[in-house]
């Protein structure tokens, strides 16, 4: 059998934002080789159906999420671990988002880097993002007042009208983000859930409370100069006594099943809303992520290679 | 009874580093009158010899540590807390350094901040002042692999050969300190014990490992802009899952017995080495204050007011 496999390929090295010309589509047979020999297929994580496999316990139509490449196929060897959806209760661009990698970074960097207490007042930068629009909700679900801070008015009112942030602002608004977050936070910030790096965390640094948390899970500042380099102040640090730290999930594949459970739960109650922006179609693929890093997502952004 | 109390004023608000034209030595009637209503005299850490007591616990010739001013006699009344010093076995400085707020901050933020594993390698900045210089004597007591960063010939060679640093740098002799920290860290950092933030900072954060720890513990930089401000490595800080927290020991009162405990055994094994930079007479109090902004002192600075 021989099938013809459309992916998306880079170009060239890519230094700073990407463009969409830094991408194409090409079309090549489906290998039956290992991944790692695939060539110039882009490595990207994905849900998708099986649809072919000679692999006992993945039959066809099973639902997997793993690192399948930003392609219409992809082949999965049998020593490669590929983690298998055992419900399909949620349409399957959940488990590549609210119930993926999205989820349980808002999950992990919420609950157990920033370690929330009923009443802290949280900020969330890139709060309409795919992993801030679920920290928020955590956090409004953990009795925190919650402000975040966005790239649009859309995006303000998404977060205040449908997921319940209590309030939200425009970050291009701001000539002064320490003055807007003073504003914000008259009683200061607890948690500081940073998505952006640069001068952002500078202003929250400087509107944090004593004892702060500030958890470090994006930098898309630092990738593409977007907003300018931040400061760090020691003095506040010390006498506030901040911490920060930045994390990576990898380090927390022991809190998995918690974040599933607890997530799955807020979902059947109808506590936690999954913001998704699904594009169609694998020629999309060059202007979704182009879009990432001018917040042109609003939520887990997606792309459907495939309809059946 | 009337004494002749001299004591350093303030001359005016200082901005930045302090100058000695900013301090002045004045002499007024020793006042019976509580401390807060002492007018000019500048509020500071000390020890000393009680001359004349009316308090029962605290008797003529008993030695205290207390928030005693800069001044030759000082006038505590009852109701407030004054630290009485239990031993004479050590000279009093030590209870103004190595016993005092300086080793108490040492030893907490490089114990219960910085959470040493034996074999980590450590990084110390300010590593010849009063906290530097046993934090350096600390990580060695925990088989740590210890590099220091000063800013003379004079004190690297103190603590390579007087207190045991493994290493050690005058950061004036380098141009480029994140390539300094590479050379003598080719492994990489795992405790950084900040001192001086800016772009040492900066520079310590390129060179940590992963699940490296930083105490943010000084900020010398921030007071006087002596050295470069630095800008903050988010991306940094998430791939390698670093921590930086600030502190102040006035969190870790629970902890003082335990460290009393350890520093008097090593001072009783003759492990650990208190470095005192003594200046005589109330009239060296400016020149001592203005000198811990440009690095003039080896190990903790004292002034030695009254001679009995």
């Amino acid at each position: 059998m021989e099938v013809g496999n459309r992916y998306v390929s880079l170009k060239k090295y890519i230094n700073g934002a990407p463009c969409e010309s830094d991408l194409e589509i090409k079309t090549a047979a489906l290998s039956l080789e290992p991944r790692k020999g695939s060539g110039d297929i882009i490595d990207a994580p994905g849900v998708g159906e099986v649809v072919a496999s000679d692999i006992a316990d993945y039959n066809k139509g099973d639902w997997v999420a793993d690192h399948i490449g930003w392609q219409e196929y992809s082949v999965i060897h049998g020593g490669e671990t590929m983690r298998k959806i055992e419900t399909k209760e949620f349409p399957l661009s959940h488990h590549a988002g609210i119930l993926g990698l999205s989820g349980f970074t808002a999950y992990v960097g919420f609950h157990h880097v920033c370690k929330p207490k009923k009443g802290d007042r949280v900020f969330v930068s890139a709060a309409a993002g795919s992993v801030g629009s679920l920290v928020g909700q955590y956090a409004k679900l953990a009795g925190c007042y919650t402000v975040g801070c966005v790239g649009s008015k859309k995006k303000v009112d998404m977060l205040k009208d449908k997921i319940g942030f209590d309030d939200a602002f425009n970050y291009r608004d701001e000539p002064d983000l320490k003055a807007a977050l003073k504003r914000h936070f008259p009683d200061g910030i607890d948690i500081y859930f940073d998505n952006v790096g640069g001068e952002m965390l500078e202003a929250a640094v400087a509107n944090m409370n004593c004892f702060g948390r500030i958890g470090i899970c994006g930098a898309i500042s630092d990738y593409t100069n977007s907003i300018r380099t931040g400061t760090f102040d020691t003095v506040d640090t010390i006498d506030k006594r901040i911490t920060i730290q930045g994390f990576l999930v990898v380090d927390y594949v022991h809190i998995y099943k918690e974040f599933l459970k607890a997530t799955v739960d807020y979902l059947h109650r109808g506590e936690i809303h999954a913001v998704e922006d699904i594009s169609q179609g694998l020629e999309s693929v060059p202007a979704a992520f182009v879009g990432l890093f001018h917040g042109d997502n609003t939520g887990r952004k997606l792309v459907q290679v495939i309809h059946h």
